[in-house]
């Protein structure tokens, strides 16, 4: 298991190329759930989303004979454009695999970074077989989405920000995709403030970590069924699990129907735009699952990528 | 004419109820424009835009006398807010005149602060014949949306917020509607900082601030057009034009066609909504209109309250 001094040394290395985004709050949504609620805006973070932090430090930890072979990735969304652009500023080759019906405008950034995209079908097997193959062919680096130690790392520097700008946090609500994000945070948040609550949140349509969480072991799922595509994944990495059974103290679901309620009241009251995934952990807390009052929340906004289409729906459906 | 002691004073009433909003920024954007720009990000005040702090302070400075007479405005967009916002943290008792044809989430929200609309035909004329009458009748305090000491000192604070987070800006890019907000701030920003130069900005079609600013005398438009809202007034105020002549460097146009671009670039690549009115600023630099390459640049993005139908042309025209 990675230490806090990992995530430490993350965060020297990411500090000069990262955003440092704000916490935002809104009066009218801690009036509503009756709390003082934090919103850390990764959707501000370069690339749109937290993803790029964990992609960079994971490359600037590559030996110069594994940059000079190039590194491949597979992913439909923000892991993409993350390690595209992190691999761009390094000035490595990237390839990336992404299914053949991912949305054009992120296909379009990716390329955007100068990564070659590779196309395979939408399943996640085909996408693993195509990228093995590539790497097997070419000896491209993997760099996985969530089960590696210097992206969990990466991801840690979240909550490290967090915590810089403000200390006494009661709850610090995560979203869990594969895991990187919320193993990072908790294992930086439980060594900064042992006191602070670490609650992760899924969609009940991919509530994978959730049943791991409550069976003690990684349950994979056959499918998933949620507009939350950074949730998408069957089930959390071995490393990521091992930090969450230490350090999260519970794992909650909510309805893919409470999130373009939030999305809405980001967009409308707070003026921002949030992805579907990044409203899931602000939604765990504007349905307020877990029925607290008077507590200082922060809840993490993981990415504001979100498809013209799908926002025209959110603001006239 | 107003003192800066008038800014700093209106800042110490507003300090515990505004949003201290950020400075935000885009690596791209700087790319694009090569200069190193800020965005005040005003959207993100309560109710969505600058208005509030004028409105606040204005009512602020009231008698006890006059609070209790109640308050007017006449306004079809964020003024109204400001003021229905600022009257409820007051007591005050406050009516509103907005055009029959206004936007009815704006007319809703002026409501949901508890204020009292009253409606009236489109015209100018009209709406000042009706509040006029109004005051006659039941003795309301006017609150004048820009030709106002208090109002132009709250407006001011904006800049006192801008120098409080970076202090070395070369320019000052601020829209122009009646002048509330750039005479308020040309006159923090030059005491503060008189090497700064201060630009204001309007839309061609509204183009009464550059044309009186070069005849060195307030110029009335017979009619305006233009998107940007917060701009149709037909010229600025008595008291904003003084300070204007004394502290601003040079105001600029830019065409309604420029707004757009800009609008989907907060949207698409900073994750933020602005509406049309708050892109004209950071449309100046966007076309970079004064040639300018190195210097640093704040950009006062004036506010985020945008109908949900225009929201959508812009999202997919």
């Amino acid at each position: 298991m990675i230490a806090f001094t990992d995530i430490e040394r993350a965060y020297k290395t990411l500090k000069p190329v990262v955003h440092k985004t704000p916490l935002l709050s809104s009066r009218t949504f801690n009036h509503l759930t009756g709390n003082e609620v934090y919103f850390k805006a990764e959707n501000f973070q370069r690339i749109g989303a937290f993803k790029f932090r964990g992609a960079y430090n994971k490359i600037a930890s590559l030996t110069e004979e594994e940059r000079k072979r190039g590194i491949i990735a597979h992913s439909s969304g923000n892991h993409a454009q993350g390690v595209a652009l992190a691999a761009k500023l390094f000035g490595v080759k990237a390839t990336i695999v992404m299914p053949s019906d991912s949305v054009k405008s992120k296909v379009e950034a990716t390329r955007g970074y100068g990564a070659q995209v590779v196309f395979c079908s939408n399943s996640t097997d085909d996408r693993e077989r195509t990228t093995d193959e590539l790497i097997r062919k070419h000896g491209y680096v993997l760099i996985h989405p969530y089960n590696d130690e210097k992206l969990i790392a990466g991801q840690g520097t979240v909550a490290l920000e967090i915590f810089q700008d403000m200390k006494d946090f009661d709850y610090l609500f995560i979203p869990i995709g594969g895991g990187g994000l919320i193993s990072g945070c908790a294992l930086a948040a439980k060594n900064l403030f042992p006191s602070v609550k670490v609650v992760g949140v899924e969609t009940e349509g991919a509530n994978d970590c959730y049943q791991s969480f409550r069976a003690s072991k990684i349950i994979k799922l056959q499918s998933v069924n949620t507009i939350a595509d950074g949730m998408r994944t069957l089930s959390v990495g071995t490393l990521n699990f091992e930090i969450i059974q230490k350090y999260v103290d519970d794992v909650l679901t909510i309805k893919d129907d409470d999130i373009f309620p939030m999305m809405k009241f980001f967009l409308e009251r707070m003026k921002i735009i949030v992805e579907p995934t990044g409203a899931v952990a602000p939604a765990a807390m504007m349905k307020n699952i877990l029925g607290i009052q008077g507590k200082k929340v922060c809840a993490i906004i993981s990415g504001g990528n979100i498809d013209p289409d799908l926002l025209k729906k959110i603001l006239l459906p």
